[in-house]
């Protein structure tokens, strides 16, 4: 089965840095600690060797000051991964280190491949042997397989035959590398400070370690850097067409970062304002699903002229061990995590964004709780398109017979979770707030996947 | 060395609740969970011993199911409690249990005595012994002396001779009690649903457990919660006025919770309103502190017409154990915390909004970040008055001579902090946020302490 | 219910010690881990604050570099505990640290009070309130209470009120005071090495930190150790007789103490060698219970000339977390814990020495055992007599009709337990071994117990 | 470098069993956690899918009932490590799982290849990576490689090209094998209990789970437990002569274990026996280096007729995190673990027995105890001959110029650890002690490898 996970990378090549490089990749790792918070690791060589840290939970729990002070040299990368399946195993954390002709291997990888299988069995017929479940160990075993003329020949052969979304950084005992798959589904951004160069998932992340934003590493392109300084391998095949997923801008990038030369928060207010242009309702107030529905609030309240007030409270102390209600306490679920400020909400209509809709089963429990706190009307305005197809591409999405929108029209799903209205954004609404600029894979609202898809991958979807 | 802490209190009385109370109390701290993080703690009684488990952490981190199934019975309290001093053992977690004349007595506390080494001395002249540092197993002692003729008059007692700020809810085998001193600063509120009932600081746990708001518990007020319902004593002594921190509605508060009739956001809100109508100032944008800052900067956008934008993400996931940056990467300590959204500040005029000033370190630290980032003008609007004099009734301030406003003018601190401008809330401004209904200490801001402090306490704040 | 418990206890003074004494004490407690294995706590004071550090768990599990480092001055006590009840919490682990009358005490004590309930009621009446379930709590306030002319008075004062069995070590901010009561249940002995002084329940704690053994604390006596040097307050009323527990001897002193002049193992041996002689048997091979009837196995092969062999080996390796075995698997139970050495057994006619039967289960199994393992004959020898009455001096025996022997002929406990034959030591071998001496409760045997015991303790043995 | 370990396996074959295996594997691992401290893990199969738990520590510390009941199916197999080098990652942890051509494999392994390099450099250049740093996933890779034809092929293919001491339990889904190596270095046996059909290191953890001994696996037999029944492929090169490892009898091995007919504490007994014939001195009291030389000392006082005593008390309590003395109390370091039980010591003539001396740095400090214990003179005798070689397979000797009997003469050791006399067995006495029936290797002694060793091996020893 192959795996999907969403998850943050951090690479530092840093020669003459008078800082310990292991906290400033613990740094960067905790600005892209929104990307993943199951498992967390660290490797960096000190030119001969390569040394490790890798363990379940946030960066803060993973790493202490001991186990950071082991990671010494002047290279390094980071990982932190979010898993939605069961296969939650240390063993599956990254980066994966290997040895290989004498000489270590890193890597650290965010997306999904679509062909895993296929080049799994490739290799087990070669009589390689797995000791995970995740493609990173398919993807250092191809490189270890083609790597005799060198890493960067070996990187454009998995290029070539490597399909999916992936971004790595990949860090040999010398050097620091970073690849972008050939539709350039994942973020990877290009830093540097002095002669200190940074890869990262994200631009927040460049910032905290003080870092200038130079340019997003292209689809299809290999950089490597180390002591000649930077050095290009881009994708001469003009035919395929860029492809970023649409979902970093609406949901999963951190407000302050900027995507392709778009902001993540501008993004999302935009969507607000284009969402109250194509779907106004008269309404008192304006309310967020926070914290992801905020800026389109903000956006359609600045567009409808119809005044923003904090509608749910959301409780942040629910950490990884924190007990759920049982069945007997069932309703409380939502009450738990969510409250309603009453006083923005009572005797009001209410206008409610948030910026998608998966199963609809939570947004009724919410507006369940509107009402019982006296709202007059709750309208929901959704911030993106229905999600009528599932993701290959990095996304854990789940399976289309449990997508509300694939099943049910909107007339349906507006009685579903109990509002007096519903509307979504267009997909012209998704162009305009892009700058019709192109260049996004918007499969999960258009099916137009970017590639074909294996059977056996869409076989999961009809579970 | 008087002890001083912000906590949480948490009390229910379920004579027929189908439910598991400790699971319910559990809900009820993590609601309170902001009020304290430092420990946690819960005792409940069958009616014939009584059972408690606390731990340090979050509330999350301190239960688990195992420990939470082994509290039963019908009656118990919580505790969260945050310490700022080194004195964080469990040996000072709450609520704090005893035996005493065969029975069971547990009792949880929020507040700060003012003569606690009086009593304290008083009590060790007689032969008591103390285990802990903190007020309540003072409280405790004074309870167990007085308690021959009832625990109901050993409590009368109790709020004649213990002075300053306490908020308690108590248990014995067979009955709930709330408490509030006599001029109730810190806050406890009534709860009921069905035939429970629930004791909290803050209306927000009557929430999450589905319990609806009864009243305040009153200043001087006793309340007994057992199988004949609630029984009141209250205080007969009008002369002694009403004195509630008026920090909780500024800063302490959950946004959602209602204090004394008044929504925290909304009095928040309000605060932002009027100090745009104080201190107007021409910009382009309104951005706020997160997360106290956001609704005052909010009120202030609908005031002044310049509209709001996140001008600073805050990291939500430091956790205990995060590393704080080592001497020489200093400088990136606020910036781990607060990234600036470049988009919303780049070249514009910017009026930031936070809740308080207190040293004034951490502000310059930011407004150096939003012009490095390249705001043109910063505005600082801050939505109370200048801390002027430390608290002595359970906030814990630092010593005078690190209050930043009171020892600087407020040009002076503009200075410091690198503004362009700076303008606080008036004193005006907060009795007009307040409804001018009075009954507030605001002695921070005016010096007017509701009650004669001892020399000892005030020699802490020139130290 | 009062509470029973055998234990450790350690103190030192060292006044000009260049070594950190809470790593002696740490090394102390090790040498009497043996004493309990439930909880360790160590406290010292630098002569103003007491510091404290209590943890569940062994010596070494409690203890860290970090936490043993903040435990700093010249005095120290320390404490190691096992229950034998469910009320193993926390709370409960030793030493017990108060503040009182301005100053700190620290108190650990191994023993058992009998009139423990008429104490704490006494002191309840007068409004004294308890925080945990252990006699020391009751201890330390009766000295709190009688403190105002003195510790040593109130010292004093409690020898004469406290009832049962008590060895203390006690630490002021300024001295380390010895306690025994008037029997003299519990070893308690002195050491020194150069101008340091040591208290300890055993002196293989004294061999650990390379004091010198000076002698016992007597029956009665209070030690003080200050800057003057050792000052000792004796009883003076004679006509109480010593009455030091046998079973200190029998099993629970490591075999290299010396108490009151005999060495454990020496004690052992020579049990083992009068057992031979009061029930010889003809047999091929002496094997004993390890570890503990291990020198009274080969005193009898001494004396009866039969050879010694190992005949069961016991697996060192199970820890507190150990999985016993399910229901199904119940006959492997003892098998985990014991393994027969079959070439000393099979075929053999065999003499199994243990130093005492209390229920009578295990040895069945372990009999079984020995016969699956080819054993021809097997003869069972206790180098103790039979127990026929239950302990309150400190001893957790279980309740007189779970002891076999106050139940059965020793004929009808050798038909219950398989064996050939079963003979114990008589009551005049137990005098020979202790040479006669006197000053020994043997009242587990012969119900001669040194003082009256209430009847409500007595109720519990009828359970 | 290669890795060095003494290891402990089990594999279980249970296809009717109504007992859970992975509890069974656990009691397996617990009799042979003698042979490892480090590491434990488990593995198990349900026909479809190796579901496997490892961790750090003792077999109790690293299991619970949660991830037992997570080991499910029929097969299993299991292992205990000891790592002497600082590689104790949870990497390196075993059994190995890996994925292979669709279907699971596990291995565990015990004894050490002396060709990994070679054999590691060879796989690398075909495009292998590898993970960890012990042999085991040389020897998997090798499995993968040669599957093709089946994996008793592959096997067969193995035990030509690896060379060195090796024995392993390996899982597939559906069967069970052992093998050992051409020279049958470490022990291996297989037992039997109804269908059950168990493989382990030594005959102690057939006897915990109640398996009969059927007999040892062979030198150079690959044995597979499968629906059939157990099948054998054995080596038809008989010109290889077994070697196993003497110094499983002489120290790792546990006393009731039973290895090539030979019980461990019957060896060890009859070596003192032939040590007391070859090196006899008059002496008052016999006393062993607990303990490992107490067997040879009862051994040695049955044939001199001296009086054996204990001498030496050992600590047990020192688990993985004791703090060891800092530098001013380095002289305690000994004293810790060991303490003089003076009653036997004082005054005599004492023999002490040990197994072996390796750097002779503990000996010296026991025998200054003794004689400060007031001993008139300390004779050692080794029960084995002077280690003159390092050890290639599977033990962990230290680099030749810190094995002190090949750098010193016996009289220069004798004066070195300050003893009076010393003598050590002859080889001669370990031939007559393993009844002259040769098939052991003691190279260490007498320099005879079975097998030529690498130079890069040999290398190591002169560092």
């Amino acid at each position: 089965m192959p795996f999907r996970d969403e998850c943050g990378v951090f690479g530092i090549y840093a020669p003459t840095s008078s800082e310990k490089i292991s906290q400033l990749i613990y740094y960067g790792l905790f600005a892209l600690q929104h990307r993943g918070q199951e498992s967390a690791g660290i490797a960096t060589t000190n030119g001969e060797a390569i040394t490790h840290h890798k363990g379940m939970g946030l960066v803060s729990e993973v790493f202490n000051k001991e186990n950071l002070a082991k990671l010494e040299g002047k290279i390094g990368i980071g990982h932190v991964r979010y898993s939605t399946t069961g296969k939650s195993h240390l063993m599956n954390a990254q980066p994966l280190v290997v040895q290989h002709r004498k000489s270590g291997l890193a890597l650290a990888h965010n997306g999904n491949l679509v062909n895993t299988e296929e080049l799994r069995s490739m290799l087990e017929e070669e009589g390689v042997v797995f000791q995970t479940d995740v493609d990173t160990e398919v993807i250092v075993n191809l490189l270890a397989r083609y790597s005799k003329a060198g890493l960067d020949k070996a990187l454009v052969k998995c290029l070539e035959i490597m399909r999916g979304a992936f971004s790595l950084v990949i860090m040999a005992e010398d050097k620091l590398i970073g690849v972008k798959d050939l539709h350039g589904f994942r973020p990877l951004c290009i830093g540097k400070t002095g002669d200190t160069w940074v890869l990262a998932s994200e631009t927040c992340a460049l910032d905290i370690v003080g870092a200038e934003f130079v340019r997003e590493v292209e689809p299809g392109e290999i950089v490597i850097i180390d002591d000649k300084g930077l050095t290009s391998i881009k994708n001469r095949n003009k035919s395929i067409k860029k492809a970023a997923c649409i979902f970093e801008l609406i949901y999963f990038a951190r407000p302050d970062s900027v995507l392709d030369g778009i902001n993540a928060n501008s993004y999302r207010f935009k969507t607000g304002k284009i969402l109250a242009q194509e779907s106004m309702v008269e309404a008192d107030r304006i309310i967020a699903v926070p914290d992801s529905g905020v800026p389109a609030a903000i956006g359609f309240s600045v567009q409808s002229g119809i005044p923003y007030g904090i509608g749910l409270v959301r409780n942040r102390y629910i950490g990884r061990t924190f007990i759920q209600p049982t069945q007997e306490l069932r309703e409380m679920a939502v009450r738990i995590k969510l409250n309603v400020l009453k006083k923005n909400v009572q005797g009001k209509r209410v206008v409610m964004v948030d910026d998608s809709i998966v199963r609809g089963t939570t947004i009724r429990q919410i507006i369940d709780m509107l009402r019982k706190a006296g709202a007059k009307e709750v309208h929901v305005r959704i911030s993106s398109p229905p999600i009528l197809n599932p993701c290959y591409f990095g996304i854990d999405t789940p399976s289309r017979d449990q997508l509300v929108s694939a099943n049910y029209t909107i007339e349906e799903i507006r009685d579903m979770i109990h509002a007096d209205s519903l509307a979504f954004l267009s997909i012209e609404g998704v162009q305009k707030a892009t700058k019709h600029t192109g260049g996004y894979c918007r499969a999960c609202f258009d099916g137009k996947y970017p590639m074909e898809v294996p059977d056996n991958m869409k076989a999961l979807d009809f579970k």
